[in-house]
């Protein structure tokens, strides 16, 4: 049975290139950077050539300005929370969005239940946040602004650039989790006025385990981990010196592949929606048509569950997904989805398939051969149905 | 030049069996644990297997009862901070020892600001924690007791199993730090009495930026990390797997061969600490010479600094550490040292060598053969040093 993986965002292989050069660095290189012995010199080496490699996908002025993590979960809650933490005396007001990832609602769930106000804002059809709310909701007790470059589920691209000048314009720190966007378009903290930037390798293939969060020269954080000052004091534990140096190739492969790469997939997208569109009726694309990721495909059908589309499709040896991995193993329709609007059943009758590098031209038309018989017969077994779709 | 590797605290080799199994999990295995669709399964699969390994290497009753952290450092930080924040309603106070890692001695100074009160409990002139001294300290409002099983830096063994009894007869819960020692000595978590027990993958020849959190059934915590809710809730953020499955491998083999090694390296051990003190006059052993580390080789010579000798052994290839990798670059002594009594200049003239499966007899007899001459050549350039020490 042909094997057609579609669910790049719950997880990605890596790339050949990346583990080849993580090897030594398990084997060799075992040292630890903080060392004074000559074992320390090629880690610390190591560290700075990847930390180089990430400033530069993300057009940061300097390599220090990149603090290594455990992931993008991490990045979030450090960004967050050290921003919070480290500036409550001047405000306590955090101004986020309904389309982000858990790890940014739920950290600043936790941050309002010890007095923090929080505000989230709404979103339209299509998952864009409207700037001209947000300059409404914005004070001079703003202290953050954080949202997501890209929406990993709905795959819609935020003004992003717009958002930092609005919230730097009342002195606000702006913070975008970029974990599903980084690699897969260009990003600039410096021109899109970005003040911190969270990263995660796996989502680049690179290693999981691993992520990054961009901080600008000058801003203020509080760690979120107490230790022995590694990081500049920003994060303490022993560098997972084989994660780093894996997604600093990574971050650099990213760099010189990007353009070719989203170019194709962008193709492979759309033609995926235009055949789901065209062969199955009640058929509907959810996020914006243009501002989209390019691995991106989110579709939804009406009177069916996502889920029981997903075994339909395992069952053919094609993995997709009902919406964020983290998330999917609960009964609840994505919080994405029902933000732009859609009805709990809507929501439940969505399937998001997320593509990458193997995918090809010829597993498009697999899954396209696919989809429609599975629609039509779990339709026909769904008493919502109405009759004439059955027949 | 021979290269005689001897900072295993500081950083580990991998083992090749260990790397081994984790490479498809890199290439091939690259789905997330919380998918519904068939790529989720063996992931699933193998972190459960990864979580038997490690309750079997500590004697933990039940897999459920480890959490998979980024490493030591989040480990002790989210048991101590887990159990501050989440019984803070019961009491305020922590007791801990003047001998812990820096991750547990500055998460807990944090936790002091927030007005937590901190008990730093004084060690005698061998790093053992006086129990007498514990049962007058602790009090009803005491909620966590937190002690390291064996320092990495002195290699002193805690009377864990008697703090630990201590600790619950007063309804406290029990935290300690096991890095250092697991893997090395055996440790039993149901018969010492211990709540919850940190461990650090890299540190038993797994891969670096994976770790683990031991947590007694029904010990409350609260996460430090908000996101999808891994790992039952207690640690988001999408599976490391490749590190987990190596961690995993690591415990299994640990566990297999700990006692075989131990032997060995203690033989090695006093061979070494015997050679150093006969060799070299004015050469003192730090820590207890039976209650140690299989490992672990903490000398001190007068009249000289640890640095130079780091670096004098360094020209020759041989790896050593004036103490913890994590603040080694920092001019402060060892915090350890100057607990157990030792004089700053004392503190400043220690060196440590910590041993590990690569090292042998010869590796032992090359570093006895260099260090005389280097410790003379110190002391004879040192204004401190008597002169008949120099002739």
């Amino acid at each position: 049975m042909r094997r057609v993986y579609m669910d790049h965002t719950a997880g990605m292989p890596i790339d050949e290139r990346v583990l080849e050069i993580m090897i030594p660095y398990f084997t060799l290189n075992y040292g630890n950077p903080s060392s004074i012995h000559s074992f320390g010199n090629e880690p610390r080496r190591a560290i700075d050539e990847a930390r180089s490699k990430i400033a530069d996908l993300i057009g940061a002025e300097k390599k220090e300005e990149i603090i290594f993590t455990s992931g993008g979960t991490e990045s979030n809650n450090l960004a967050i929370k050290g921003i919070a933490y480290r500036n409550k005396d001047k405000g306590q007001h955090i101004i986020t969005s309904s389309i982000e990832h858990m790890s940014v609602v739920n950290t600043c769930k936790h941050l309002s239940k010890q007095g923090f106000k929080l505000t989230q804002l709404r979103v339209d059809k299509y998952g864009i946040v409207d700037t001209e709310v947000l300059k409404k909701e914005i004070t001079d007790k703003t202290i953050l602004v954080s949202i997501i470059y890209a929406n990993g589920e709905i795959g819609t691209i935020e003004p992003i650039k717009e958002i930092g000048e609005i919230a730097h314009e009342k002195g606000a720190f702006f913070h975008v989790d970029a974990v599903a966007a980084a690699g897969q378009i260009p990003i600039n903290v410096q021109d899109e006025n970005i003040d911190l930037l969270s990263l995660s390798a796996n989502d680049m293939y690179g290693p999981k385990g691993t992520g990054a969060l961009y901080k600008k020269a000058g801003t203020p954080i509080m760690p979120i981990m107490q230790g022995g000052g590694q990081e500049r004091g920003l994060r303490s534990g022993t560098e997972n010196l084989p994660g780093i140096v894996g997604m600093g190739k990574a971050a650099e492969l990213m760099k010189i592949e990007m353009k070719t790469e989203a170019e194709r997939l962008s193709k492979l997208r759309d033609a995926f929606i235009k055949g789901v569109l065209e062969r199955i009726p009640e058929a509907y694309l959810n996020g914006h048509s243009t501002m989209r990721l390019p691995n991106n495909v989110n579709v939804r059908f009406s009177y069916i569950e996502g889920e029981s589309l997903i075994l339909g499709l395992d069952m053919e040896g094609v993995a997709c997904s009902s919406g964020s991995a983290c998330t999917s193993k609960t009964l609840e329709p994505s919080h994405v989805l029902l933000a732009i609007g859609l009805a709990h059943e809507e929501a439940h009758g969505s399937l998001l398939f997320t593509l990458g590098r193997q995918n090809t031209k010829e597993d498009v038309k697999y899954v396209l051969g696919l989809l429609p018989g599975i629609v039509r017969r779990l339709r026909a077994i769904s008493p919502l149905t109405p009759k004439d779709l059955v027949t």
